[in-house]
């Protein structure tokens, strides 16, 4: 998507061959409207997946997901994270390592609130090693719905979560592709 | 507000005299719907404050931020809670006791993203002991620019936080304002 290519070669900061950030539109400081179109994105091309759903994660997708909720007009619902483990039955959870922070938490979501008849369209802001994409996967399985799809802004396609989710079966939308990005070169985006 | 009483009535559950949960609509699952009924109000309130920029605070902020920002059309800044200290200068940061949770964070937000010349409406889920809120008022006093007034969804008007805040000069609009809740007589509104 053009409009989202063109905002992270004009704002965002690349600190590293492997870090971007987009906190001035994306994920601290947000541009509603940006992420409006972003969302329209999305819409157009999951309109027709009779979504019930969008399921994200707490902090950054959370934005993401209400701007596009209302487009789907369904309720949003987002999965919460926590250092202590849970010994609720009434949620499901798992475990997963961030590879940005080098720390493990446990993702929790209510089962009151992810049916089996439930159609989820999975938001998030980035993906790139999959560790949260795959966990919204489990989460929405273990409640034996269906995940129509991610909607994703920001992939970095040089590693390989995206890959392996697609080869998994489940349509991943990214909005932009990121092939290379260095601190002198920038950010390459696949065509 | 009675669009958010009635719906605090039918799906808030009350688990003690203090605890209110409302996360089937608010903060776990979100009606965006809904919320959006409650951005119209706070932008009816605020719409002649001359708002560049609204501020919350993650994670239960960040969609009632988002929603109401369509309607003021300005940028949303959410803040960051970090269990760690940030030695970092190009921060504005303020620790916080969480009642809730009985543990001390740091919240920080990026002097990027506040300037001297923005006039700042605070966005919340709750309203209680004031904490998060004054944590807000002082993120934003820092960076030298103006608060215009808060947008809180439910006011534990039992509690002080919303008199002090007020009594200091701040301009509080909670759409919904308990005055007592008990688990059998469930949650009692201020007229």
């Amino acid at each position: 998507m053009k409009l989202l290519e063109e905002r992270i070669k004009k704002d965002g900061e690349v600190l590293s061959s492997d870090v971007l950030h987009v906190d001035s539109f994306l994920n601290h400081q947000i541009d509603v409207a940006l992420i409006s179109e972003l969302a329209r994105e999305w819409y157009e091309h999951f309109k027709d997946a009779h979504v019930t759903k969008i399921l994200t994660i707490e902090a950054s997708g959370i934005g993401l997901a209400c701007i596009a909720a209302q487009y789907f007009k369904v309720p949003v619902v987002y999965a919460k994270k926590s250092r202590s483990s849970s010994m609720s039955r009434d949620v499901y959870s798992t475990r997963v390592v961030s590879y940005t922070h080098g720390q493990s938490y446990e993702v929790r979501v209510s089962k009151k609130y992810i049916s089996k008849d439930d159609k989820i369209l999975l938001i998030d802001d980035f993906l790139a090693h999959g560790s949260a994409l795959k966990v919204l996967i489990n989460l929405t399985e273990m409640a034996g719905a269906k995940v129509v799809g991610a909607g994703i802004a920001i992939e970095k396609a040089y590693q390989m979560g995206g890959k392996n989710i697609r080869d998994m079966g489940y349509d991943v939308y990214s909005l932009a592709r990121i092939k290379a990005m260095s601190t002198d070169g920038g950010v390459v985006f696949e065509d």
